[in-house]
This record gives structure tokens, C-alpha cells and sequence, in this order.
């Protein structure tokens, strides 16, 4: 049989180390030319595919391509469009199966979180439904964490160690400020359903009176009492209180405590986010002044703080990707494996797709403190490897050299699809 | 003459780079023991001169103080506390003299920004008048950039960094989701009345598209339809936009943008900064999706990613005020000079302080592009030097390393005084 192409494609938010999967699936496809023909890419994503619009990665030099690696963001585009189940959307995995065939694409490889491993999934059954052979593997990416099986996922540990490293620097500015000035410090981190991330700041508290003083959950109920309560009593005790508050933050009632925050004066929702609602809530009524900060992608992009422990295993999961689809795996994604917390040691196994789509992991209940306003040693034990290590990107000039790739499309083949 | 001690103290906003200055300071002072007696600090800035809380910073190891230089925020407290006019205030400044010669205090170091420039002066004179020998150096120190005299304030090229290599990565992030998500992106800085923050960030606009695409200043009056344009016009033709908004933009009434947003249900003023306002007037008007962020205390808190340049400099005027208060200097700050730009050579000047105070050095009007949008050709060769090189803090665990002093405190020798 001749050999097949492949096709790669970046799915839903993108992260500071999703390129690094990107590379390991390029370099990795390169090192085996003898059985892995080209590597085409979606541009955007899926979209990509659907549209015919194909990027050729052979036309990238060896060296852009190493520059994946520690390059933010995604280098093809990625893309929010999720195809819906087999039964109703059929056309559009066939178009799919069409694209690959026109193509001679045999492996597909797609890099994102819970609702790509799902594409994923359908697609080799509609290869198999079809007949046209191909190979889905998936490639795990998601800041937020929440893919089951796999020990962690590849994307996050950056995050984490951004927010761990920013709330650690805030907080000692805020405790030189306190004296005469701003005695709160509220940052606001992504995870609208799961503390992931809001949990990695807590790392930053390695003994009595670090900062961060208070973690708000999405899985905990926030209690307004009980929070200003605690936040009172840090700043009586430390003089200051830092505070990491996860965006997806609840009241009682279930709503988003960004959301709750009333209307402005021409009716629209606030446009904040939960960190100037949780610093005002204070300072109405304690009285402290506040500062607060909304890190958004920044937080995700932050390449240039990425933790060398996620920039490994981001392409370590690429480089695993082709080599299953070489030993002819199918429906499968590699997954970390935690051999050891001290000393942390991984390795790469495999995940059943049909076990992974669908299913979101959450925090463990034993990871927040009985009070749900911190992280328990179980929890630091669990997230303090992913931060580990600096992997700095080059700098000129005083600024990370990040590479832009040339994507030179492919020539089209079919008639025109519309999505 | 018996050798005198010093006071110093750290003053208003803190800095990634301050406590380098402090580091300067010390390790000069401690070369220079035969001359210069025991660098004592005040505990939260001059309050602590005020109310005799003074630190001993004999009683910090060699390893802590070098900390000092890759720590940020004030590492013996800062305050927001300005000295009134000799005339208005006599008693404060009497009590300054007076704490000073309690602790055979000859040297005056104030770590700060106009302001302090300001009270540093002040003493000079009031030493003179009331006969105690004080001689009065101010260390610059603003994230502002605003002093004059110094060609560009230590704190202030680390933030540039922050802003410059942040933006790049949330643009790079905006630029992958664009096609189906995402496709503005503000970024909110700090500068209330000086637009060199934002400008910044346009150093990682290298080449034509590139980010950011719009800068918004203080020193420009805000233009809504012009504004609006050019986003459209950013989108139509690189996909997205990515924005720098400084707080401090003025609407034709010389209004905050950010306050001018209306009030919400509860009749507080809009809580948000001026990024979501920013935000929220494409959307309404343009129908683009956005995110947004403020980074706050965050910016200038990053040491993590400080301007090596800025590092250097920090360190150097705290060991050049050192050496102008032994050559018997009085009512000066070292000045950073520059030399030339290409190749970058800066050396420490001398201003008087009657020059410093009391005066604010604004973007000169060939700094931002006639549309008022960018930073010129100019003002890149002026802001460029400052955030070159790297220089990284000690990590352990994935954590950066910073110092806590033990900041001892001196045993007071006068009445309690009220401030």
C-alpha cells in the first residue's frame, strides 16, 4: 500500500504549548518519511478540512518548524466549530472522508480538548462506516484540565504556572502598598466550570500568610459571609489579603457572580468580569482598597513563562500521536501517565477515545480545604510537577522571537463546501 | 567627624526594579564602611522615619541583600504619604531631622518618584535651615517614566517588557481564534496622564500587521468614529485586532473613559476599567467578539520578565547615590543619560533636584504617529534599548526565589509621634 498523508488540525482555544504538539507531530512524521507521507494541516481547524483549505507543512523549513516548539498559540488557526453527532450532520463527515480520499489522507490527528476528542471519535467510525480507511487519533490540549484519563493535560501546567507566578509577584506588591494604600488583590483566571487553574495559584502559598490568602472555586458555592469574614482576618493577620478567583465563580442561586452584578446605565450586563464584583463586594463592606486584575489570554499565551514540564510533554503527546498511527492504533489518544509525585515521573500511555469523549474531570473533592477557600497538600502534591522548570523562548531586541509560519495552502481539488 | 548613618526609604508605587535600586544602596554602602555608617530603613517609606520605626538592615545577610536585585515590590514597605510644604507642615519635617539625629542619620536616600524628588528637596532645606547637616539624594524610581532630567526612570523598562512581550502573545493567541471567534483584543495599562506605558507595547509591532494595531493615549483625545474605523479596518485586513489602551484616555469632555461608562443597577460607577469599555463599544458598534484584560499590579510586579537594561540601571543609581552623598553631595539624583542609542550607552548623570521636582515629563509629540494611534520611528529608538536583555530570578519548584528581609526593627529612642 502506498503510503498515506496525514492531516493535522488545532481545535478550541489554543494554549503556550499547543505549537509544541504541533512539532512533535511534524518533526515526528519527518523522521519517518519512509511510512508517513506529508503532513497537511487545517487552516483554522476543522474548518480547514471541511473547506478544503489544507496547509502544506513540507513547504516549512526544518527550523520554522523547531520554532513550533516555542512558539504560543496556534500556528495553522484554530478554530470554535463542533461538529454535531453522526445522525444529524452526516454530510459533514462525509465531506470529511471526501477531503481525506481526495488527499490521500490516512491519519488524522486533532489537537484540542473533550469536544474535539469527540470529532475524533465519530470520525473513525464514519471511516469505518464509509470504508475509507482512517486512523483518528487525538491529541490532548486543554488550559483547563478536565480530559479524563490522562494525569493532567498538556496546555495547563503553563497556565498554571503563570497564574502561580503572578499572584505570587502581585501579592508581594501589594503587601509593600498595604501600610497606607491597597490592602486587597483580586486576580481573575479562566475555568468556568472546573478550579484548575484558581487551584495553581495556590502554590504560590508555600507557608503561613503567603499569598494567595483565598481561592474561590467554581465548585464551591461561593458564602458571602463566610468570604468576607475570611478576608477580614487575613488583613488583620497579614495586613493584606491576595485573592485568585476562578471566572466561573457562583452565587447561590447558580449565577455567575460576574453575571449577578447588575446592569449598567444602559442596560447592559456588566461589562466586568468577577474580579472588580469580588474587590467591590470588600470594599462596600470592609472598606478596603482593592486593585484587581483580569489575566484573560494573556494567561494562556504566556509563553515566555511556560513550565518546561508541560512544553515536554505537549510534545511528547504529538511525537506519541504518529507514533501509534504507525503502529497502526486507532480511536486512541496518548495520555500522561503519573509513575511517581517524588520524584515526578511520567510517561506516555494510551487512552480508548470512546472513554475519553464526553467526560469532564473536576476537582476532587480532597483538593480543596474543608474551608473551600484553599488547596490542600494532596492537591499541591498533585499540580506542583506540571509547574516545574523554565523553558524560555529566544529573545531580540528584548522581545521573544516567535515564529509565523509561511502556510502555503495546498491545491484544491473538490467543489466548493459551504459550512 | 564621626561617620554618620543613613536612612533610606522606599516611596509611592512599587516597582519590579526597586528593591535593585535598595541592593544598590546597601552593597555600596557596606563597600564603604570605613566612610558610611548602618543603612537604616524606613518601615513603609517615610512613615517610618516619621514614626522612628526604623529598620536595621546590618542585621541582613550578604545572600539577602543581593536578593533585593531579582526581587520585586518594596522589600521594607512603601507608602502613598506625600510631606506638605515646608511652610504648612513644619512639624513633620522637624520630626524628620529629629528622628535623624536620634540616629546619627546623615544621609537622607528617598526611593521614589516626583513626589519624593519633592520631599527629598524639601529636607535638604529644612536641614539647612534648622542646622542639621542632611544630605538628601533621591533615587529615581517610576513605572511612570515621567521624571525629567533622567533619560528614562528605572521600573519603567521592565513594565515596557511586560506590556510589549504580553501583547505580542495575546496576539498571537487572537490571531489563531479569529476565524470563527475571537477577533478583539484590548489590552488595558496603567499611565492616568503619561502615555509611555502604552507606547510600549507598540515595540512588538515589528512589521506592517503585526500587534498591537491600535495604541490609545492619554495624551490623545479620544475620537470614537476615527477609533472605530480603524478597528474595522484592522479586522478587514489582518483578521483581528489587537488594542493597548492606556487607563488614562479621555473622552472630548476630558473625561476618564473608564468612568465615563455609566453606572450599574446598584449606582456604583462602572467597576471595569477602560478595557471593557473599549470592548463592549466595538462589539455594540462593529459586532466583533472580544476578550480583554488588565493586567494592574501584574505589570508592574513582573520581575519574572524584567528589561535586563532597567535591572542595571536600577542598581546603578542606588550605587551611584552612594558614592555622590561620599563625595559630599546635597539636592541631587543620579540620572540616567544616554549616550547614544545605536549602539545603546547610557551613564549616570547628576541633576539638581530643584529641577525634578514638582515637573512631569510627557510623550514629546513626535513620539505618536499623526492618526494618534502608534508610536513613531522615534519613539521605537528611544523605548527599544530599555527592554532589551533578560534577567531571570532564581526558580525553585517552578517558583521564582524571592527575598523577605527579617526587617528588624531599630530600638526607638523618642516620643511616640502622630501622623
Amino acid at each position: 500500500m502506498a503510503k498515506k498523508n496525514a492531516f493535522y488540525a488545532q481545535s478550541g482555544g489554543v494554549t503556550a504549548v499547543i505549537n509544541a504538539s504541533a512539532c512533535g507531530v511534524i518533526e515526528t512524521a519527518r523522521k519517518n518519511k519512509d511510512k508517513m507521507g506529508k503532513v497537511y494541516a487545517g487552516r483554522n481547524g476543522i474548518i480547514g478540512a471541511l473547506t478544503e483549505d489544507l496547509i502544506d507543512t513540507t513547504k516549512e523549513s526544518a527550523k520554522s518548524i523547531a520554532a513550533l516548539r516555542y512558539t504560543p498559540s496556534g500556528a495553522f488557526g484554530s478554530c470554535r466549530y463542533k461538529l454535531k453527532g453522526l445522525e444529524q450532520n452526516k454530510r459533514e463527515y462525509e465531506r470529511l472522508i471526501e477531503v481525506f480520499e481526495a488527499h490521500n489522507i490516512g491519519y488524522f490527528f486533532y489537537n484540542g480538548g473533550g469536544d474535539s476528542a469527540d470529532t475524533c471519535h465519530k470520525v473513525s467510525q464514519i471511516s469505518e462506516a464509509m470504508g475509507y480507511p482512517i486512523q483518528a487519533i487525538h491529541v490532548p490540549k486543554t488550559v483547563d484540565n478536565d480530559l479524563p484519563i490522562t494525569d493532567n493535560c498538556p496546555g495547563f501546567g503553563s497556565v498554571a504556572k503563570y497564574v502561580a507566578v503572578s499572584i505570587r509577584e502581585a501579592a508581594f506588591d501589594v503587601a509593600s502598598m498595604a501600610k497606607t494604600s491597597t490592602k486587597i488583590f483580586v486576580l481573575e483566571v479562566m475555568g468556568r466550570h472546573a478550579g484548575w487553574i484558581a487551584a495553581a495559584g495556590g502554590l504560590a502559598a508555600e507557608k503561613d500568610g503567603d499569598a494567595p490568602h483565598i481561592i474561590l472555586f467554581p465548585e464551591v458555592q461561593f458564602d458571602e459571609a463566610k468570604f468576607l469574614a475570611k478576608v477580614d482576618n487575613s488583613v488583620k493577620k497579614y495586613g493584606y489579603c491576595a485573592l485568585v478567583v476562578s471566572e466561573g465563580v457562583r452565587n447561590k442561586e447558580g449565577q455567575f457572580l460576574a453575571e449577578a452584578g447588575g446592569k449598567d446605565a444602559f442596560g447592559h450586563a456588566q461589562l466586568g468580569g468577577v474580579a472588580p464584583v469580588i474587590a467591590e463586594l470588600i470594599k462596600s463592606n470592609l472598606g478596603y482598597k482593592y486593585h484587581w486584575a483580569v489575566a484573560d489570554y494573556l494567561q494562556r499565551a504566556a509563553r515566555h513563562i511556560a513550565s518546561k514540564t508541560d512544553v515536554e510533554q505537549a510534545y511528547a503527546v504529538g511525537k506519541a500521536a504518529v507514533q501509534f498511527a504507525l503502529k497502526g492504533k486507532n480511536a486512541v489518544m496518548p495520555a500522561i501517565v503519573r509513575k511517581s509525585s517524588k520524584p515526578y515521573k511520567w510517561a506516555i500511555g494510551e487512552a480508548d477515545l470512546s472513554k475519553v469523549a464526553n467526560v469532564e474531570k473536576f476537582m476532587p473533592e480532597n483538593f480543596i480545604t474543608k474551608d473551600g477557600f484553599h488547596i490542600t497538600q494532596k492537591c499541591r502534591e498533585y499540580l506542583e510537577p506540571l509547574i516545574r522548570g523554565e523553558d524560555y523562548p529566544p529573545y531580540k531586541n528584548g522581545l521573544p522571537q516567535y515564529v509565523t509560519l509561511k502556510n502555503e495552502a495546498v491545491k484544491k481539488k473538490l467543489k466548493t463546501f459551504t459550512i
